[in-house]
Formats: C-alpha cells, sequence, structure tokens
C-alpha cells in the first residue's frame, strides 16, 4: 500500500505538497499539481487512514495532547472534548506533555502504532515539520495553540492578537498608561528556542496598540510566568520598582489571581494602585476580590468543535484538511480595573 | 498458559482465595492454602503480568482514572503521578470516566488488551468483585477512592473519618453547634445504588462526633453537590430556612467557593453568620476572601506514591499485592471559621 511518502518522491515534490493537493489548497505550482496528481493515479494512493478503517482498525480512542493539565483552562477544555467523544462512543485519553518536544512525539506514536484513530494538540512543542508526517497515520486537530506553518490540519482557536488589542484598548480608555505585561508561557522551562506563536501574536497585539496610542513601553515592565506564586513574585518585584507602572496584562487568570492576593499582603489597593486583567475567564475570576478584568475563552465550544471536527475527519476518511476557526473571546470587564 | 481462574477451579475456591495465597494474605483457611498451592505447581502457574514481561510486551504505559478532571483536586493528583511516571520513562495517559460505571470498564479494556502496563483508580464506580477480574492482566493501584471489600490490590488515600472528626471537634471548639453537613459526590449523576465508602466514612466522622458531643444533626441540614454554582445553590436554600444552621461543612473547596461568594452577593458575613468548611486545600482556598479553612489533601505525595507503588508492582511482577497507606491530612484553619 503506497503513502504520502511513495506519492511525494514518484512525484519529485515535498510530502506538504502532497497534502496541499490531495486538499485543494489553493497555492500549489500548477505543475506539481499535475505531477502529484498523475502519481496518485498511478500508485493507486488511498489516503492511509481510510485504507486503515477498510482494514478494520479503528479503536474509537482519540488522544489529546495538552502541556499542563493542572491548568484549568486545559482542563476546562478537555472536559467539553471528552463529553462529545463519549457521546460519539469514543473514548478519550489525555496526555499531558509536560511542555517537552519528546513527550509530545512519544504520545504521537500512539497514533503511528494505530493505539488512537486521531489526536488533539491542544498545546504543541515541535515544529509543524516535525509533526506532519504523523497525518499519514490518522487526522490531527490543533486546539488553542498553532504553528506559525501549519498546513493539513485545521486549527480551532480565538484571534489573539485582537484580545489583547481589546485588553489594552479598555486600559488605555480606564486612563491607565503606564502597563506592565507579562508573558504566559504555560511549561516549567520552555525549550531553548522553541517559539509560541500564540505568545508571539498576544504580545504584537499590544505593542500595536500601544505604539498606535503614543505610548511607550518599558522593558522593565515586562514579566513571566504561568502560575499563582509567580503572580505573588511579580507584585513584589513591582513594588521593589523605582518607577512602577498602574496596570498590568498578565495573560492568565492565574497570574493575576496571584497578584492580587498579594497585593492585599502588601496593602497594596487594586485597582487604584495597580490595575489587573487576567485571561481565560476561569471560575476563579468571579471568586476574587475584587472580581477580576479577565478575556473570556470559550473553553466549552473550542473543546466540543474540535472534538466534533476530529470526529468528522474521521467519518469521512480524511486525514487531512484545512481551515481556521477564530471563536469570539470577548472581554469580562469587572472590578480590578 | 494458566490463568487464576484455571488454579480457582482446579483448587475448588474462588480468585479471590487464589489472589490472597499468591499475596501471602494471613486470613486463608489453611485447608484451601494448600489446594491452591498444589494447584499452581500442578498446573505451572505464573502470575500474568509476569508472563507478559516474558513474551515482551510492555507497553510503558499507565493508564489513569478519575471521575472528573475538571476538579482540581484530581488535576493536582494525577500531574505528581505523570511527574513520577515520566522520571521513570513511563508515559501516563488520563481516563475521565465521568462517574460512569461502562466508561470504567471500558478504559479498564486498555489493560486487558495490553495497551497499558497497570492502572491507577483515582475514583472507583464499579463494584470491586466486577474490576477484580482485571488483576490477572496486571496490577491495579488505588488512590483517593476505595471500594469496601478491596483485595488484591494496594490503596493510598487519607483517613476520612479522621479529617471529617477534626473539622467537626474544631467548629464544635470553636462555638459552633448548629452545622449543617453537605456530601460531595464528584459525577454529575451519581448511578442508582452506588454508594461511595469514602463519603460515608467522612460523614460517619461527623455523625460520631456531633451524637459524642450531645449534638442534633438536622436532616433538613444536609446537602449534597459538587461544584462551585452547587454552592451557590447551597447558601440560597440556608437562606430559605426558618431554622438556619451557623456553620456548614462542604467537603470541598469548590462547594465552599460558592458558598462564600454567594454569601457576598447576599450580604452574609463569613463566620460571623456561617462558618464555612472546605475539604482538599486547592490553590483557590488562600484566594477567598475570607480564606478558607479546610483539610489539606497531601495531593503530591498521593499521586507520587501511587504512582511509585504501580512501578513497584511492575518491576516485580506482582499483579496483586494488599496494602493500605494513609497520608496525614491536617486541617488548615484560616478565617472562615
Amino acid at each position: 500500500m503506497s503513502t504520502i511518502k511513495d506519492v511525494a518522491t514518484k512525484a519529485g515534490v515535498s510530502r506538504s505538497t502532497v497534502s496541499r493537493v490531495l486538499n485543494h489548497h489553493p497555492y500549489v505550482d500548477e505543475k506539481k499539481r499535475k505531477a502529484v496528481q498523475e502519481a496518485i493515479k498511478e500508485l493507486g494512493y488511498t489516503p492511509n487512514s481510510s485504507a486503515q478503517r477498510l482494514r478494520g482498525t479503528e479503536t474509537k480512542t482519540i488522544a489529546v495532547l495538552v502541556s499542563r493539565i493542572v491548568n484549568p483552562f486545559f482542563s476546562a477544555v478537555v472536559d467539553a472534548m471528552d463529553e462529545v467523544a463519549t457521546m460519539h462512543s469514543y473514548r478519550m485519553i489525555l496526555c499531558n506533555t509536560r511542555g517537552r518536544a519528546d513527550q509530545e512525539l512519544h504520545f504521537l506514536e500512539l497514533l503511528r502504532t494505530k493505539q488512537v484513530d486521531g489526536v488533539i494538540l491542544a498545546s504543541i512543542v515541535n515544529d509543524w515539520e516535525t509533526i506532519y508526517p504523523y497525518l499519514q497515520y490518522g487526522p490531527i486537530v490543533l486546539c488553542n495553540e498553532y504553528p506559525r506553518d501549519l498546513h493539513g490540519a485545521p486549527v480551532i482557536t480565538i484571534d489573539q492578537k485582537k484580545a489583547m488589542t481589546t485588553i489594552t484598548k479598555h486600559l488605555l480608555h480606564k486612563g491607565y498608561d503606564s502597563i506592565a505585561y507579562c508573558n504566559v508561557y504555560d511549561v516549567n522551562h520552555l525549550p531553548e528556542g522553541v517559539r509560541s506563536p500564540l505568545a508571539e501574536d498576544r504580545y504584537e497585539g499590544f505593542v500595536q496598540t500601544m505604539k498606535s496610542e503614543g505610548k511607550v513601553i518599558q522593558s522593565s515592565w515586562r514579566f513571566s510566568g504561568h502560575s499563582v506564586d509567580d503572580g505573588r513574585d511579580i507584585l513584589r518585584t513591582i513594588l521593589g520598582l523605582s518607577n512602577r507602572p498602574n496596570a498590568i496584562i498578565t495573560g492568565s487568570d492565574e497570574i493575576a489571581a496571584g497578584i492580587i492576593a498579594e497585593a492585599k499582603v502588601k496593602k497594596v489597593r487594586i485597582p487604584e494602585d495597580l490595575a489587573v486583567v487576567g485571561f481565560d475567564n476561569q471560575p476563579t475570576a468571579t471568586l476574587l476580590e475584587p472580581q477580576l478584568t479577565t478575556i473570556h475563552q470559550p473553553t466549552f465550544e473550542m473543546g466540543k468543535q474540535a472534538m466534533e471536527m476530529l470526529l468528522t475527519l474521521l467519518a469521512n476518511q480524511n486525514e487531512q484538511y484545512e481551515s481556521v476557526t477564530f471563536l469570539e473571546a470577548p472581554i469580562q470587564i469587572r472590578h480590578s480595573t
């Protein structure tokens, strides 16, 4: 039985090009398209996951990969995925990559060795070129995080840049103009050289809005973290600065919760002395005092649509399909700003 | 290759008896023990997981079953398990049973079909007699929840009755004597007839302490739930009572958080009008205002020891081993009582 690789070799093109042709991607050189179509015909190539189904090796199991299961954002998303999977008599297994590239590939082996029918990546550490070959073993759907050069797989996410633009405009409108920024990373130690397009897009939304309003971005007001404890540390660091910001964008409700908790200890008034904005709208957001202004992530919709997309691809025997879905992520204005 | 079942049939005893003999359990009739030992010899029986390893079919994968992954208690426990598994080059997959007996058995099939080497049950829905036969395919460790008639498998948990006794004594000592009790169940709809020994043991600690101090237990002050929203509902129900309690034991930090949040809306003072006690000591407990008095569950130790126990059983090729480990779970007294 021939594979995408065989088709690529015969047509003298890359596997990505084969995938683009299979998915009727608009930007494919006409000559290459013809070469691929001829190779497919000559080799009698059938998309692999369909072949897999013909061999009757369905597992009715889906693997979902996340970087940090203790993040309530992920547990809410995967709970929605699980609900949809269960409803369709699939079982879902959850894999915690701990933000490690090797673990991510380790779990993707479940797809290659046919222990699962498909995979949802809610976080991604490896380059897309490293992950792409796994598509020959079954469909992969991205949810939340995405690589910059994604092709051959759909993604369900929110417009990160737009969300951060909304937050920045809200703060500027409220009169806060000394704004600190916290870059959120969801792993203990982000591997050297790994860039997160999600984090980059968020930061771009902040920078562009600040610049367009003629505001200065202070490099000493840039932080990073992901936990409640990181938030506590950030508040203490801010108090040590001679030139303090009057607002902070955290990118995470957990960091924001830590800042608010530590502010109480240090008698810093929120939002009078420091406005705080979260990201996600986790259940904690309304339990804090003051209640947290944050971006509402549609966790249920995100998980639901990602699993539905994967089940559709499995039903239609498509191992490759491209689409980008941006879900609405409105700002929830509360009392921390 | 002969199985435990074959040994049991030949010896004319139950499979549990065979397991007890294999594990050198003290309470086995001497006649039965001899019959089993003879049957083992005659049949040339080898414990199955050892046989499996001899056949070289190790997967280096562990399945962990929980009833509700969105419960931060479970995500903290499984994160610790995952850390230990990763350190020992095992991968862990997480399975959300949604408190459904059929889903639990569905995931246990991963053990029977040799897709995983062992299983940790952090929650349990089926009777132990239904799960017990799976032990012939590999070791199972229980963590947190436990069945009443457990045998052939170890459990790592806390002394639930002692924890609830500590809470009740703390409230009585503080002068609260009208105490409401909330039974926590961790699934949307507990299947008909399913009893939770964990919940029963907790309630027994409450009832015995109240009775020994000559206090009355009001049946109208008994609630149940598991979420923040359930907590909000419970506070509203309490306000509708003509005869109100002055304290509530919730069994869950999430329920307690909902009660405290709704109390703020309804201008009920915590702890002056109503004292609130949680259970778990989740990160939220110190973010609430007032900070929550709760039982500290040793989530990290629980997850770590459960995974270490399973890896030890795998290394020693024991599919059956009995032990009960109670970890310390001290009360954290804060400002909600």
